[in-house]
């Protein structure tokens, strides 16, 4: 008998016809001989109503405050859900995040899963009854204040807990397919990708695919449990996500790179920081002043000028943060001794995701080729292992996308990957 | 420094104006010198649109998954009142019925509190912060699961805590002045009553008034907490539910009645069983079968026929219990061998409240008088210590409750209760 963990997300349990729809998956994966533990985010919007009403109230909620409002939104989702599996005949119980035993630091609003003690899932489950776990939430080990765990927290919760309870795989559902070879609003030929490595996926999540959440990855692969991304409206099977497939004896000694997908995003802005002085520890200052409000850099590139010795330094960042990150450097501009800021938010960025690709230099040849064959202009550039990404003004990033996709050989009908020949995907 | 709980109920809670006006009581008491612990209702309607999407998803929900979802009402408003609170400059921290230490048994829907341990309040007040605590909800003993208190719980959750913390007073907040001596909308000379005792107030609930719940004066009585009664929508003194006074030396010896008022109820319905057969053990069985059906009855009244030395018993019981309890006394009228059951839900009660009544039988007369002055024909009786009440038509209720009201000095303008002389209330 196999144990699954089962999440379903806030757009599979919109309304009383979705909630309905998602015990019958529920219950049919039980009689199907499965043990199931489900794990739900809260209704549709209701999140976001939420925080409407908190804004209603006051600016500038306190933190605490806002994660017991907020952990109201899966208290509702998950006793629905369970009510609508007794009517199908099946006991299921409801569980908040500290009664599923999710112990998570006192991060409010972005808390960190410490230990998990599913004591009374596991009861449940010896009992015959279904669990039904609120996602996004636990308590805090010092305060045992109730805690939240960030954008895609419930996508986590699943995953820790199919991981201490044991279980054999962790579903995620949601209102697309699976992990696609590049956004299909945008590529109408991008595929499925039936299988994608840790790795890769975590490269595709930070590059801006939302389909699952970096931390929720970063979980998975460190307790190598397997995740199967797919739909909660089809029955059809979607993406697993698993550690990197052995290559198998036929395939030793290669080391082709493997082109996995495009991810692209448009959440981010640039700050240029201009005219600093070419001094040691002038980089370390800026970059010291970001971290201190609080904000994550993406990207950095430094240029600097013959004539004035002088030089410019750009990164990239969320662009929500850009006020924040714009007020703390005008507030250290004496220190620094820079010129000028100058902030854009009409960027985006374009990834491509692959094992390997840093060693075949024809790889990033042929990615910045296609960009310019389309006439996108490059305006920044970082590398990893398994990722190339370039920064383009935000109207060409379709075209960006569209181009990648196809100059890898990725475009439905198109021989696989044909330039680095990737199988095994 | 005096320790007062506050209950705020949903119509005070409808919306974040309302929210934002509580969060100012609450800081004004705390500004005038007080330590503060505020209970709360779930937002106006949002209990009645819970109920609603458990409907649309089960038509029996389980009683356990129900607590789990209403349970989600005041965590919203008492996290909202918190942030509003926050907002004003002063710290609150919020607290579900369980963290605050609310220990009830297992009967979800109508659980009772067997103990209050209210570590965490008493910790937050010591903090200087101010605790906010979910009303209506506690923690079960055995299985730890959430458990509401049903109907009036919060007000039940209120004097509860003040017990426990040792409070001066528990302020119960509402959308009237306090307790009247009848329903002002049908009686508009009524008065507020500015000071009644546990006892009287236990009565005026029993008989209809909605001001309080009778399980929150039961526990107010008990442990001998004073309760003000007042409106959240002015400053004004409302109703002190206290022990009744010591009539002080000038009124020893004497024992005159004291009228406190006049209550009424529209949801009860009466059901005779006629025919009964005049044997030893036939009333119990019947009782017992209505009890098997966990239904409370009020009043009863047996008629024998001296020609068919046949019996009628009739019996009030809530409206809503009607047709459970026709169904099981159905369901035994072989082993009863009455003749027919005849339900009525056309009828209303009107009781006299007061100290002392039973030994004046002049109380009586006069209230009869009063009902039969007025026209109205009086269908039932029963009386107790301090209370006397009739079934009377429902269209002779409004009526009979002016008669009664007038009849015994109630009105406004009038002297005092002139009939018996009664002060000191």
């Amino acid at each position: 008998m196999t144990l699954v963990v089962q999440k379903y997300g806030g757009s599979s349990l919109a309304d009383a016809d979705g909630i309905k729809r998602v015990a019958q998956r529920i219950v049919a994966t039980r009689k199907a001989g499965h043990l199931v533990v489900v794990v739900v985010s809260a209704m549709g919007d209701s999140t976001d109503e939420l925080h409407d009403l908190a804004r209603q109230v006051s600016p500038l909620p306190p933190a605490r405050e806002l994660d017991m409002l907020l952990t109201a939104g899966e208290r509702i989702s998950m006793a629905l859900v369970a009510m609508a599996i007794a009517n199908l005949g099946f006991e299921a119980r409801s569980f908040t995040g500290s009664q599923a035993g999710v112990i998570t630091d006192s991060a409010h609003g972005k808390a960190r899963i410490i230990d998990v003690t599913p004591g009374r899932i596991s009861g449940a489950l010896s009992d015959g009854a279904i669990p039904i776990v609120a996602g996004f939430q636990g308590v805090s080990q010092d305060s045992k204040d109730v805690t939240t765990l960030g954008r895609g927290g419930s996508d986590t919760t699943a995953v820790a807990l199919a991981t201490a309870l044991g279980a054999d795989t962790c579903e995620i559902y949601t209102d697309v397919d699976g992990v696609f070879t590049a956004d299909p609003r945008i590529v109408p030929g991008a595929r499925r990708i039936p299988r994608i490595s840790y790795e890769d996926m975590l490269e595709m999540a930070a590059s801006g695919a939302r389909v699952l959440h970096l931390r929720c990855v970063e979980y998975a692969r460190r307790y190598a449990m397997p995740i199967h991304v797919r739909s909660s409206f089809s029955s059809k099977e979607g993406t697993w996500v698993t550690r990197r497939p052995d290559p198998g004896p036929e395939r030793s000694g290669m080391d082709q790179p493997i082109i996995t997908g495009v991810a692209h995003d448009r959440s981010e802005a640039t700050i240029t920081v201009a005219g600093v002085p070419d001094k040691v520890g002038v980089a370390a200052m800026i970059f010291r002043t970001i971290a201190g409000a609080n904000i994550n850099i993406d990207m950095i590139v430094q240029s600097t000028s013959q004539v004035t010795g002088r030089a410019d330094i750009s990164f990239t960042l969320p662009r929500r943060d850009g006020q924040a990150a714009m007020s703390a450097l005008r507030g250290a501009q004496d220190a620094i001794g820079f010129e000028s800021l100058i902030f854009d938010d009409r960027i985006g960025k374009v990834s491509l995701i692959g094992a390997g690709m840093r060693s075949h230099p024809g790889v990033s040849a042929d990615f910045f080729g296609a960009l310019a064959d389309s006439g996108v202009n490059i305006r920044m550039i970082s590398t990893s292992e398994i990722r190339i990404s370039a920064v383009v003004d935000a109207a060409d990033l379709d075209t960006a996308v569209r181009a990648t996709h196809r100059a890898f050989g990725l475009d439905d009908g198109q021989t696989e990957a044909v330039v680095y020949g990737g199988t095994g995907r």
